[in-house]
């Protein structure tokens, strides 16, 4: 007997044979419609959310959780226009990547195509289905939406739109598949369904990463976490500097770009943190200080002892995901490229300096996915990036690094033809 | 306490730290002074080999085992000029494959980067020590080696002569690391290294990649195996297409890309099959019959009843890697296009036709790595699409999909460079 998630990845997965093939147009003019539909029914999506709200309050779920699962009126606007935004971005499937001739007179072509089937398990946020949906029907992927049991009721009904717009346009329904489950073994089983899903994308947290990177038999993008850093050296133009390293930690503290830790050489240790301190007072940046020097010397330069904590070896090892920072005085580039190396920077990392050379052998050096020279970590993104939508932040190496994008969520083939062609 | 494989994993990763800012005069000289070396001690070598030979022998192991553990003196030719081949080949890393500067004034540059550290698992082939060393060292990344047990000795003196090179030469040893052991719990150990190990490939039969797939915690690279299938269409020039089948199947059929099932379209199945019945005569190969009609044409074409064999539905999902071959009529392409579907096309499948929309048709919706039109399946090979070596043939999506050459084994990294450069 085939279970209630195998069929449903089954269904995905004839659903992506079609989908592969969609026109652009089409494509494109689902995605409009489903966005008008969301709109149209603002009010029925943003009562369910209000449930899912509700019963989050009931339990006493995180205040930070809760603010993640609301949906409020610029947040759906947001949604709808991400949706819209998607149907003008250029269709990632069927360019040629590369072509050639070969001596045996095969010719070679080698030409972006969609995964298939892509698996997608997320938490509180209900933009997520909508996002995904968007991004998978354009790259012409058929997807399987596992969303977090806190946003039940959102999901469900932004689901049954969408599903309301593909049957009415004669689209196999299996393209976008949602599981209405909030069985934990439902991901589980999920995970080993490698005959039906080509690739598997979790959006969350690092344990829900790990859980998939344990127990999957399909290949699994890992991401969205990793301890960003930052190093000022003795060359850097101090108060600019300053401004970056500001912006990296406030500008989004929750998000997996923001700053972890900010190294300082020693001699700039003193002035940048002079500096520093305003700016951390106003917008409330707690200073997790590693070293006796340090915690000397913002003792001397008037630190009030509330944004003040003391650093801990494990706490390199921390994404704070809120406004604290550790800082920490190195000795030289070389001391920063071995903090990084056995802190695992595998992220975002920036150097703020004037010296080319460091500049140079910081970015040879640093194996993170995106390697900053005087810009902030919080660059990032997609957006950033210019890929005009994000699916996901890779940390990993296989496939993607840093912001996935359309063009991302496609693999390729090979097509060679001949005049009856033998290998000799 | 660390375990052996850890110690040796950990080993690797200091050394890929290094490799992948090696310059490449550096790895070339490497390259062929080990290739020098290991032709030095030919030998040596194939001593070492001959006990391996004896010992697989003495155990009875299956003859097809042992003429792949075997080195004679053209393999050995071969394995040695192949690493001069590498040497000679351009070096993947530090290619710039994109770059551009977006609104905010920050430039991005896409780089190509080594993985870090390549774990290749593979069965009783020795010059793949050879190979995959090769191959990792010139695209910077370090190698973890494991074997199988039956080459042990062969393994052991060819890792010991690169040993000796990189030492004399002043190269970190970790970077060529060979797992000197053959118990299998090792192998689950490395598979879950990913604090160290960056990818895993599999080299050897469907069990190896299932248990890569199922236990690995590091990203694998599926493939090697596969159903490659051919269809001649009612328009294809028959004698022509009889040599392209004929090529696929006799050419090498024991590789992963030699032909499996042959559909025939109805119209022409009586014509094609008179023209195939004294090639497979000559060349011994056996038809898994598949269907009465077809039964019955063979009986009346005069086929030997000793080459021919009742097809079973099952067949059709068994890679032969013999002289068998399924042979089915079909009605249609899209019969054609729904049998490679249920049976998984994943690898190389072919179709041979005059008829432009049936090529146009069967490139579009036939999923698997390599789609051919008039020509062989045998073609998918890194050394047949100009790569000019290979690493594995993938069958799986992301990254990388068909013959895995240098290039592949790269990954890339985002350099982003401002002027002290704030997110707005």
């Amino acid at each position: 007997m085939e279970s209630y998630i195998e069929s449903l990845a089954r269904g995905a997965y004839i659903a992506s044979t079609k989908l592969a093939l969609m026109p652009t147009a089409t494509k494109n003019l689902l995605l409009n419609e489903i966005a008008d539909a969301i709109e149209a029914r603002y009010s029925e999506v943003l009562e369910a959310n209000q449930k899912d709200v509700d019963s989050a309050v009931n339990r006493a779920l995180p205040p930070a959780l809760t603010d993640r699962l609301t949906l409020n009126a610029s947040r759906f606007r947001e949604m709808v226009g991400g949706m819209r935004q998607v149907a003008r971005l250029p269709d990632p499937v069927g360019r040629i990547l590369k072509g050639y001739t070969v001596a045996s007179q095969l010719s070679l072509m080698k030409k972006s195509v969609p995964f298939g089937v892509v698996g997608v398990i997320y938490e509180a946020r209900p933009n997520v289905t909508v996002d995904i949906a968007a991004l998978c029907l354009k790259s012409g992927n058929a997807c399987i939406l596992r969303g977090g049991s806190e946003a039940l009721n959102t999901n469900r009904v932004l689901h049954g739109i969408m599903q309301e717009i593909l049957k009415r346009e004669g689209v196999d329904q299996g393209a976008i598949t949602f599981v209405d489950s909030t069985d934990r073994n439902d991901v589980r089983e999920l995970l080993t369904l490698d005959r039906y899903i080509d690739v598997i994308i979790p959006r969350g947290g690092e344990a829900l990463h790990r859980l998939c990177q344990k127990e999957s038999t399909i290949p699994v993008i890992v991401g969205g976490f990793g301890i960003c850093h930052a190093f000022v050296d003795e060359s850097a133009d101090l108060k600019r500097a300053v401004d970056v390293i500001i912006n990296s930690k406030v500008q989004k503290p929750a998000a997996c770009n923001a700053l972890d830790t900010l190294l300082l050489h020693r001699s700039i240790a003193e002035e940048f943190m002079g500096y520093l301190r305003p700016l951390c007072e106003e917008k409330g940046i707690v200073l997790n200080v590693h070293g006796e020097k340090l915690e000397s010397l913002v003792r001397t330069l008037g630190y009030k002892a509330s944004l003040i904590t003391h650093g801990r070896e494990e706490d390199f090892d921390t994404e704070w995901l809120s406004l604290k920072l550790n800082v920490a005085i190195v000795d030289s580039l070389d001391e920063v490229l071995l903090h990084l190396r056995v802190h695992r920077a595998t992220h975002s990392d920036s150097i703020l300096t004037n010296n080319l050379d460091n500049a140079r052998r910081f970015a040879a050096n640093v194996g993170s996915a995106c390697v900053y020279v005087n810009a902030a970590t919080r660059f990032t993104d997609g957006g950033q990036f210019g890929l005009g939508a994000e699916v996901a932040i890779s940390t990993q190496k296989l496939h993607v690094r840093g912001p996935m994008g359309l063009e991302e969520l496609t693999t390729y083939q090979w097509i060679g033809t001949g005049d009856y062609l033998c290998r000799a």
